[in-house]
């Protein structure tokens, strides 16, 4: 593998699912694999699983590790080209990514959308020049439109969480929010789920939160949650701002929080968020502490997902 | 040892004050303990020697330490239950702390009071909460109302310095401050002096600015300064805020700050503080340069304490 | 060698390029040299290449790192003796210097200069102060007035880059910026190649920017530009305030960017730049580039810079 940024960069969903999975039962049986490499960790946004799951994954390889914060202990990258730099940028990313490239084996970097250029963030400049001039595999600790490692770790939860003898009906449902999200992981789910024949896959929101077909392929969209929730196994709860009218929060219809309520019409579906989660406005307490939530094994997975990962570029160099 | 939030928490004051100087005597002779396991070092508040020492220390026993500054790096966390999450606050610690939890074999975590509401204060809301849902042991690296790394690194001090074969007088004064201080540090240092048999131990302040009874237990309490001193072979300089007039700054008087005058009714007394210090607000430059301070050297030993104190709870996984 | 704030701590320059070298063609060969010993990085300000560069080469020898943004995590430090502490300053830095030198088997340190009060700055007293109070060997990652592991790595850059059987002759031009920059980074430079017979050095800016004389030495000092880079092989740009009207920007004359135009006099010389560069300000797009740009291999080299620095002094303790 040479890089992380989406679903086509992987040898199949099973393959990474096994490797995370393998990972899981015994963490440090490849200890010596990353010896006298570097990750480096570069984030322009906040973080919390995806910062120290990935932390912790490296050094299970036997990996260093050095997180920057750019932003807060470094400076504004410009990321255009042909610019006068006489403004609040202080260095280009040319430079930048070619620097770290230098320092570090693996470089990972965590970027947000701007959520007001759509063609900006849907062609993902950020992490694609962070790439071309790095010159060292990168991988995405969440792009601007994608979150590989959260589908990872969400794909590898099913597996590991599905007993039966059938495909499991997995339902995406948009719910609410009060600030404008990124669509990275509705976009990214969609895109594993569809890349992976061990679910049926299907999708709900209101009208108006269409995300980009690209990432929607072939799933059904259903704009009645409730129907759409009918003998589901597994619930998959985000919000997402709108994509055709981007960025924007274009419903805030409470009845689209997860309750018991919307419960009831599953298959005692197991329900799953990639966290933070905003309880009573997204998920209600009563699910979230009650059986049906795995959103914390969700969670902790994540270390298995990086370590996978991480693993597969290792192996690759 | 299960966790280490109070002394209740260690297996006497005198071993863990033995545990701590071997450590300081041998620093690497237990560098196997920690071994594939992680340390995750929580900020909700700056430090300086907490935040180096127990990296050391971790580190000196084989551990991978991860810190995590949740609020800069990370966001805001919700404590409260049944909240509707439309506000500041992103994550609930049901959440982050399981999380968390999940990806370090020990959580340590360092939180402030907010001086405002004794009753959430002095119930430890905040440390408590990861307590509950970590899932795995917490040390406190200072909470709301007390700070036993430092006092057990004070024990330790005044053990190593001490030659005489009689128990010290130790005396902890009040000193002023332009700050409202947490209570954190002299309710420690009093819960730790007066469950430790090696001294006699009693308080000084002006009237106002009595501590916490649960705290203070049997300790003498002497309003006049110059006839607490008297005779005494440790100082123990802290300011705070008061307790009863909550979180208030009720006086100022320059004449409580430490200089070479109140050393001279002390039998030639070694001056402690936790630092930071403000020179000549609390301690005076001429005893903070002088043959009595102790300061620097009592900072130095929060590394062994921090080792003690990791190794017990290693030792009980 | 006891610690690294300017040249005059190394042991020659051409040994120390050697030594640099070598750790660059085998990074591990002294993996065992830094075993159980802490470097501790303290950053006053930001940095990227120091700061990531200088825990690779740690790492390499086989140190602990820990980093520590002591403004944004720890507090202000008070630099002054004798003040009475009721002010912004929390700590002082002969308790903070004094407590890190205790943790810590080196301490290196990042400060800039205030550009208000030339002396202040030109006495060195942030740095200096801590190297009074450490007790350690003390690694400067930049200070008010000197940059010595950039510097280092220059000297390592032209030398591995230039294979003729002659001196190169090495130019140092000034250029335009918006912002007021330190004089660290030329003073530091000239510094070096002054004290390196195997370069011909000279200096170009615009009258008035004028570097301390005690750098200069006995460089030439051409004030037109285009007749200072003739025949260059190497030249060296940057920008800085001005040393005589100290602090302040008093020229801003754009013909002083570098363009492929200025190269056309020159011996097809090469282009370094210490980095962050701002691109069609300081340096324009064709040069960086162009083929005569080693800005990123240059800034490569920090690593090895670093890692000569610390295990001299590594192996003097």
């Amino acid at each position: 593998m040479k890089q992380f940024i989406s679903v086509d960069d992987v040898p199949g969903v099973p393959r990474m699912v096994d490797i995370a999975l393998d990972y899981k039962k015994n963490p440090f049986k490849d200890k010596g694999l990353g010896a006298q490499k570097t990750l480096g960790m570069i984030f322009l946004n906040p973080s919390l699983r995806t910062r120290l799951s990935t932390q912790v994954a490296a050094r299970n390889l036997g990996m260093e590790v050095i997180v920057f914060n750019i932003g807060k202990e470094g400076w504004a990258l410009e990321m255009n080209d042909g610019v006068v730099m006489n403004g609040s940028t202080t260095e280009h990313v040319k430079e930048a990514a070619a620097v770290m490239g230098q320092y570090f084996d693996i470089l990972s970097i965590r970027t947000f959308p701007g959520l007001v250029d759509k063609a900006e963030d849907y062609t993902e400049k950020y992490i694609q020049q962070f790439i071309k001039y790095a010159g060292k595999p990168v991988i995405s600790l969440e792009s601007a439109t994608l979150h590989p490692l959260q589908s990872l770790t969400d794909a590898l939860t099913i597996r590991e969480t599905w007993q039966e003898n059938r495909k499991p009906k997995v339902v995406m449902t948009w719910a609410p929010h009060v600030k404008a999200l990124p669509q990275a992981v509705p976009n990214s789910f969609a895109e594993w789920m569809n890349n992976w024949d061990e679910v049926d896959f299907s999708i709900t929101h209101p009208e108006g939160y269409e995300l980009d077909p690209k990432f929607v392929g072939n799933a059904p969209v259903i704009y009645n949650q409730q129907e759409a929730l009918k003998d589901a196994d597994y619930i998959y709860v985000k919000n997402w701002s709108s994509y055709k009218d981007y960025g924007q929060i274009i419903n805030s219809d409470s009845s689209w929080m997860l309750t018991n309520k919307h419960l009831e019409v599953t298959n005692n579906a197991k329900v799953m968020h990639c966290l933070p989660v905003r309880r009573n406005l997204v998920i209600a307490d009563e699910v979230l502490d009650g059986p049906n939530s795995i959103v914390v094994q969700e969670a902790g997975n994540r270390t298995w997902a990086a370590q996978a990962v991480i693993s597969e570029i290792l192996r690759n160099q």
